[in-house]
């Protein structure tokens, strides 16, 4: 059945996924890179940015293949795509990731501010949707054609589709960082409430991998 | 050289080291024992309470013995002595611990209610300091002689004194719980403005032990 997943998602050890002060220099925010650690060396994150060689088959790489695997549309946060805010004011500006972005399907962008659908190479399309999260997601559910919607982020999106219920997995990296200021992910939200339990659990050097599924557990 | 030290301190996924709704049937909380899984099956935990049995050697219980070494004073606040609120109603409440408590030396308990030190068995003494976070570290720097001091918690005092740049090393235990509700660690904390780094990092099946000092890397 198709699910609505959170993959690949990092948060430092105080409870940041991503820096403060987004800029084009720093798309994950001041010290935002210091969360992928885990991911930059795998063999899936050179591939998808054209590169030879990465580490294959550890913990690490395992999961960045997942976090990237069966998806049939993505939905992504306005500053995901971009560092500017307000209207759109530069027309060339296409994402951070080039003519060919890693998502080889169509990728729903929240803003409040209309634009034409903007189509790449390699199978990406980006819609942008200024209806809300669950417009967006009816369009991405229908678009997937089965296959799992990804939320890719950023804090604020993923918290926004928690709250509303709309999502049934979510795999975290949790990063020996202390980030100390930033987004945080779960400011405000009760995930076991909201009827989260973690369900696998496997370190690396870089980072402990985390999945917390809704699930049928009897409720403590 | 003496140091001020928080240790085997638990905190979950989300962010809590303790629970909601404290009671005499629930210290740490509700599901707060959820945190401490890392802890019970170790034989420092057992031995503590006068039962035999428990792991030795691995990762935990290293951990474990180390969070209880070398202190020659203990800091608590006062809800770690008692689930009782207000000024002192219960003369014959001596901790949680029963005739010998687990310190084994003079333990300092934050209150805003005077009550007259309770000499317990084991070398144990409670006093009660009413004069505040920093008074209590006066108190307790002199009583331990050269030893460490251990900041024993619960939450709120130990963010109290990581606001006040008193400590100088946490250990703490990252558990794969989602509590959803309780007392967050973190809270309003920079810790990365307050110079800690993460030192070092060790997992076990139970949970990843990590250890923040104040060292002098230089600033990010």
């Amino acid at each position: 059945m198709s699910k609505v997943r959170v993959a690949g998602f990092s948060v430092s050890l105080d409870g940041f996924s991503a820096g403060i002060e987004q800029s084009l220099d720093d798309p994950l925010g001041k010290r935002g890179t210091e969360l992928f650690q885990w991911y930059f060396h795998t063999r899936s994150f050179c591939s998808m940015h054209g590169a030879e060689g990465g580490t294959t088959g550890d913990v690490d790489d395992v999961f960045a293949e997942r976090a990237m695997a069966n998806f049939g549309a993505f939905i992504l946060g306005r500053n995901m795509f971009t560092a500017e805010r307000g209207p759109w004011r530069d027309p060339s500006w296409k994402g951070w990731w080039g003519d060919n972005p890693p998502y080889h399907a169509p990728t729903f962008v929240l803003t409040h501010y209309p634009r034409a659908p903007l189509v790449m190479e390699g199978g990406t399309t980006f819609h942008f949707v200024t209806g809300g999260i669950a417009e967006a997601l009816a369009l991405a559910r229908k678009a997937a054609a089965g296959k799992d919607v990804k939320i890719g982020g950023g804090a604020a999106t993923v918290r926004q589709y928690l709250k509303a219920g709309l999502i049934d997995s979510l795999h975290l990296a949790s990063v020996p960082v202390l980030l100390g200021q930033g987004e945080l992910l779960f400011d405000g939200l009760d995930l076991h409430a909201l009827g989260f339990h973690i369900t696998e659990r496997q370190g690396s050097d870089y980072a402990t991998h985390l999945v917390l599924e809704k699930t049928l557990l009897e409720k403590t």
